[in-house]
């Protein structure tokens, strides 16, 4: 069976106050904020952020796709730890899962967000891989 | 073949500036947001809100999953309307479908999310529908 | 005394569940939100808005200024009333008061926001009144 | 002339991209999350956290004002400092004043936040110093 390639990030967070909601736990739409917050971080770490997209190819890298599933509850100032994984595939598509754990190391949710290239001025889909992408994945994986 | 019935609500929103990103469009997480806001409107015209639920049975309704696919940029100033279908289920959850339109009636966004029934105090999950709910479909659907 | 003229619109909006915090009351950083969606309903009322503003004239309207004092706790559901006052001033400047009221015609808090103008690309400060703002007030004060 | 004792603390924040505005710039709602971040951080040094005062003496901080005066904008992937200063005060008040600075050492805000303690359930407000925080006080300043 094809095994895609990965890269896998792990990124440190504190859960903050005001990512609370009325229940006192972290309010469900953040978690998608925490993604984003795995997916810069991976950025940084392996030269594949919105920014650098941006300036080197104006090319934007906007979702298509997000799911999260939500298995336990975290409170605030809870550290978490979110597992950012890049699968690579063939398509002209950026695809991350992941994976958050709290400190006792229990998984807290999972989830996926594909991001496609689109002309940061047009906002026009690319159909193609686009080269600097192309060369990002042979110099990485 | 089994189809399950549902009651459909529609809200309006327009777009603010806080609500988009670098981009100039919608933010993705926001979308989320927009499901909320679409749940909390059906919630008042159906009474099913968050509140009334706590309030009346102590319970927490927490989503256990998000899912949304993203089909077109929303811009700020644009007025949206979500369209948030409760979809009947016998199992203890709360399950809704959303489609977003812009003003052109172009579908911007699909999406679903499910909740499930806890004890707001010790958030341990209801395995059973509460009787308040039994209650509420049967008078609703 | 010098008293500056002014036009004030009301805006009505309802509290969602994300805006609140672990306290189940609106967390304080949303009310500069709210100030947000009362200038920008004005801005729709009286053809003032961020993104008329960029488009006719290619300048941004950054603040430089917020202040807000809170006198009253506002939960989840409640219906609250935004009172957005613009005040006239000669400089190049852009000043909101604001009043939000709860249901009960109780305030909630008052706030003030000064903004300037800027060049929306090179981000330069515009230190005199830019013409369409000077024919805005001419015909809107 | 009387001269308050004061406590600071400096907190590194890596500006997101869910942080920045259309403009591709700091959100300047965010900059009062950034106040919390700070204030968290100071708390979490100096054993003065929402969640410890929360769980000791079942009170809240609520903010009874906050204000914000910018000076220079801050872009996505900048990392900025915020140095949060405690500010000794003999009135039933926590307050904090701030400073952000970006990479270059350039101001780019200030503000200041003032808190009170109230109930947590009556939300009644407290006129007198808690003893906790009167002993919090007497330890570290």
């Amino acid at each position: 069976m094809y095994q895609p390639k990965t890269i896998t990030t792990t990124t440190e967070i504190i859960v903050k106050f005001s990512d609370c909601d009325a229940l006192q736990m972290v309010w469900h739409g953040n978690y998608i904020k925490y993604f984003e917050d795995g997916r810069e971080d991976f950025g940084r770490k392996h030269s594949l952020g919105y920014w650098e997209i941006y300036k080197q190819s104006n090319l934007a890298v906007p979702l298509i796709h997000v799911d999260c599933d939500y298995k336990k509850f975290v409170g605030m100032g809870e550290k978490i730890t979110i597992e950012s994984t890049f699968i690579e595939t063939p398509a002209a598509k950026i695809i991350f899962e992941y994976k958050i754990f709290n400190q006792k190391k229990e998984l807290v949710c999972t989830g996926k967000t594909i991001q496609v290239f689109v002309d940061a001025v047009t906002k026009d889909l690319l159909i193609t891989v686009p080269p600097f992408y192309q060369a990002w994945k042979e110099k990485h994986l």
